[in-house]
């Protein structure tokens, strides 16, 4: 029997600036190593009510159908896409970066037949081409677009677009794994019917489950499908009857999870969405001064306050840099993927990490390890 | 702003003897509150590596594909049929309870032809029964069979079936939720080729997790594959990249349960499977002794020791005993599935429960609710 001795027995304290993880606060580890209750428990039932009621009002909605898949946010994008979807039905990605190439796949997977648009990596849709492509595909039965695309740092403006998208019959689906906590995100607001985030991002919980939201709208055509949903796991009409009333035993939800999921949403609503948001925008334009001033620029346009993805100067190493963060200041940050490898930092600023304190310590690593 | 106030701040300290979650040890609640990591931080990587390291001991394997799904154990049950199943693939299941039909309900979604056999509720497959079936149905490419029965407490004997199996061409596919780390689970041993469990059983973590693993042999069907998988999420193509040395970026898992899975599996291999096995022998025997001198009887022929499935006498209201139980001693006991419903208590002794001090309170308890 040989360990692996390299594993730490116990995990670093880190500073979690990167895509996410965001760093998690005290009181959301300790309420996640509460005891286990079990999964039909009265207790456990009534801390699933309470959580898809602040789920609810983070999502600023009303939609009955709003609840945590158990799994990561890409399980939430799964279960958005295998419920919305059916086979050979038309669909429209819009595609800037990672995420949305992945909705592409995951709705291909699920027998759709998709019309991707793309703007390069780190721009933004505008509203002509996204009306262009519901008129050139009159049949496409959703549109999904990414708020805040994790591998750019771009955020996409999303008012006024549900109502393009429903006026070509279509069902407007948004991934805001990188904005729900740390941007406004108005589902009812905006007209979006289906949407899906993570817990690790700006709400600042562990990854293990995916808060998504479903319209009215959205349940109707659910309820008018012809085929079942491709998975079983991910079903809304089974997990609908386990969160709703009728209580019916599905699977076992991560229940530490949810306790950890609970008091980091209670976190959120003492300090108000509104104060939330602009903290966010406060810390980005914090980094963002201090970045600039040190001669460094971002890569999109439209930046997001959560997330922000800078170039990497020439003949720079930048995996060594981040190392040397990691080693002297045990601060993560992000490296760029696909067309972004080797020339992007990406910078989270979420949820627990927003703050000024975060904001100076990585503007001074930076600064040693730069200059 | 209302919130539902029922839902208790601190959840109760319940006694786990329900069909799971098992009781959680709280050094494995501690080590779940540990810091969180990056997903892609070197410690975190080791994590892994020794998580699944333990996970081979465990299932008693050699695997190279062996790792916990970031989901619970049904989302294990979906990722071995959705790897496996290529849509027109034809496959058998053995169904005596409620997972056996899950996992037809399961491959049928992924496009499986499946002919299904069946005993009732309580009893075991025979092995002429499994042999007639494999010969006509020559061209079942996986054979799916439940060891551990949660919804009967039926338990399935393994040894010598796949043989049977493979000589006729196909898999076997183990459901092994309600052993592993119970009941011995000798996955090389037995010739079993992909096995899926969860973490809240017989392993006393809470769930989240759920442990798999593949032999060559189906890695080798898995290569051949002619489509995608038709779930992104539980792609084990891409899995195998993130959990293995090239460390490909997939989704985010949930690092804070993987740090409690570890624990959990340390807590197992510091008492040794041998240990283990015998400790839950005789927590059932004790069980089974006292229940038996209350004038209770078994459902199944051949009981697991990690669960009993016990008949509820004539006359009893079974609900109100249970709900006695929970709320004079805080202990949790399961209700009975399907035919079983308002039939059947099913008492969990897994992992952390299965213990004297656990089998003395509980008898106590029934006998005080019975009398």
């Amino acid at each position: 029997m040989q360990w692996n001795m390299n594993a730490p027995s116990h995990p670093s304290e880190r500073i979690l600036l990167g895509p996410g993880p965001s760093p998690v606060p005290a009181r959301v580890l300790q309420a996640m190593a509460a005891p286990t209750l079990g999964h039909l428990d009265p207790e456990y039932l009534a801390i699933m009510d309470e959580t898809r009621e602040r789920l609810r009002q983070v999502f600023q909605t009303s939609n009955d159908l709003t609840m945590a898949v158990s799994g990561t946010g890409s399980a939430g994008m799964e279960a958005c896409v295998v419920n919305l979807i059916e086979p050979g039905d038309e669909a429209i990605v819009c595609i800037n970066g990672v995420f949305g190439g992945r909705m592409k796949d995951v709705m291909e997977r699920s027998g759709a037949t998709v019309h991707a648009i793309e703007v390069p990596w780190g721009e933004t849709f505008p509203e002509e081409m996204i009306c262009k492509a519901l008129e050139q595909h009159p049949k496409a039965k959703v549109l999904g677009i990414v708020h805040a695309e994790t591998s750019t740092g771009a955020h996409q403006s999303l008012e006024g677009l549900s109502q393009h998208v429903h006026d070509a019959g279509a069902l407007l689906l948004v991934d805001c794994v990188t904005s729900l906590g740390g941007l406004p995100v108005e589902i009812d607001a905006w007209g979006i019917d289906a949407a899906y985030s993570g817990t690790q991002k700006c709400l600042s919980c562990p990854p293990g489950l995916a808060p998504v939201t479903f319209s009215p709208r959205a349940v109707e055509k659910m309820n008018q499908r012809q085929s079942k949903v491709q998975s079983w796991y991910l079903d809304m009409s089974m997990l609908s009857s386990y969160w709703g009333e009728e209580r019916v035993y599905h699977h076992t939800a991560p229940i530490n999870m949810t306790y950890a999921l609970r008091e980091a949403l209670k976190i959120v609503m003492e300090e108000g969405l509104d104060r939330r948001v602009a903290r966010h925008r406060a810390s980005h334009e914090r980094l963002r001064s201090g970045l600039e001033a040190m001669g460094l620029s971002y890569i999109p346009n439209d930046s997001l306050t959560t997330l922000n993805a800078i170039r990497v100067p020439d003949g720079v190493d930048e995996a060594k840099v981040r190392r040397g963060l990691l080693e002297d200041y045990g601060i993560e940050i992000g490296a760029g993927l696909g067309p972004f490898k080797g020339k992007a930092w990406r910078i989270g600023l979420m949820g627990h990490g927003s703050t000024t304190r975060h904001v100076d310590l990585v503007l001074t690593a930076l600064q040693q390890h730069l200059s």
